[in-house]
């Protein structure tokens, strides 16, 4: 089994600048992808590239000038072993998560906030179509209905927590145990607790 | 087993006004209760109240007119059996949530997003403490840690699923199956897809 992790350095978590600025953003997805990687590399998937526009130092990659969809696509004609698409952004990630939804047969799905796919999961990848976007939860869904697979949704909250806007760094704060709670604390980042949800403020 | 549900009609989920009128706000958090009820009687749960400062027409009511931490703490004290306090506001609760839930000895937690806990169980209530508002999560679990309790983390995306905010409303609409998303779509309520998010709008 193999994993492929989308990565675009240029611009990037751009709606994170009201707390952080552009070498900070990207110091935090390089961060968040080691994270990703470190699950994947303990899990039961046997290699993973990243899937990037520009090579990515420490990191196998594989580069393509397309978009997400595009890239993705003709990606996924040329593997003949299962595969699982990883979204870099997920610092909550953990082995166990890659091994239950990498278990079953068909497509595994598990959807982040906001109608987006986390993880995809698909036993043939030559049968299945990358539709991210928008969405794509619902769409990826219907997809695999439409081409008669079976499809199962994974239903977690660490593997639905990705990182875009800064109401998600509490989370990490909150819940993680990687490296990218250790950067945001080394940043100055710490929880605030008022009367709802709790937010992050920087010293 | 039985469930508490807290649930205070007054002034109700306020943060909601900016797409609901306050009868809107009112209806939407009875009909995410019922959602709520329906779960847990098709779960191993015996017996359910609510918690509330007033009677709700339709359930079995115990009623304080304390804050949430006195209340639940009083009925703690009083409950002989193992006890599941679940929110009033997780419209995409299942059946077998309740039952993995409450399926072991000590504590086991659910959290929110923003670090609530949306569902807690206690095998045996009266040697905990509610400790809700802020941090919850963490309280409740240092508070385990503290009493020698075994406590444990339950990971669902749906159960993280609590309704606050206006975008939190897009989660009921994308993976919804029971009153609350049909109440929205009545009201209007539809996805809107764009770049980032998918965000809600009304018609």
């Amino acid at each position: 089994m193999r994993a492929l992790i989308p990565f675009k350095p240029s611009n990037v978590k751009s709606r994170l600048s009201p707390v952080l600025n552009p070498e900070e953003r990207l110091e935090l997805a390089l961060c968040m992808l080691q994270d990703v990687v470190d699950a994947i590399r303990d899990s039961a998937v046997e290699e993973y590239s990243l899937l990037a526009t520009e090579p990515i130092e420490g990191h196998p990659c594989i580069i393509s000038p397309h978009g997400l969809n595009r890239a993705l696509n003709e990606a996924f004609k040329e593997v003949s072993t299962p595969l699982v698409v990883v979204m870099s952004d997920l610092p909550l990630l953990k082995p166990h998560h890659i091994d239950e939804i990498t278990s079953e047969d068909g497509v595994t799905i598990a959807p982040g906030r906001g109608g987006g796919t986390n993880v995809l999961y698909m036993r043939k990848p030559q049968r299945f179509e990358a539709h991210y976007y928008g969405a794509s939860f619902l769409t990826h869904l219907d997809l695999a209905r439409d081409k008669g697979i079976p499809a199962r949704i994974y239903d977690s909250f660490y593997t639905s927590t990705d990182i875009d806007v800064p109401d998600d760094l509490v989370e990490v704060l909150l819940h993680g145990e990687g490296r990218t709670p250790r950067l945001l604390r080394e940043w100055g980042f710490e929880i605030k607790t008022n009367e709802g949800r709790v937010k992050i403020q920087r010293k």
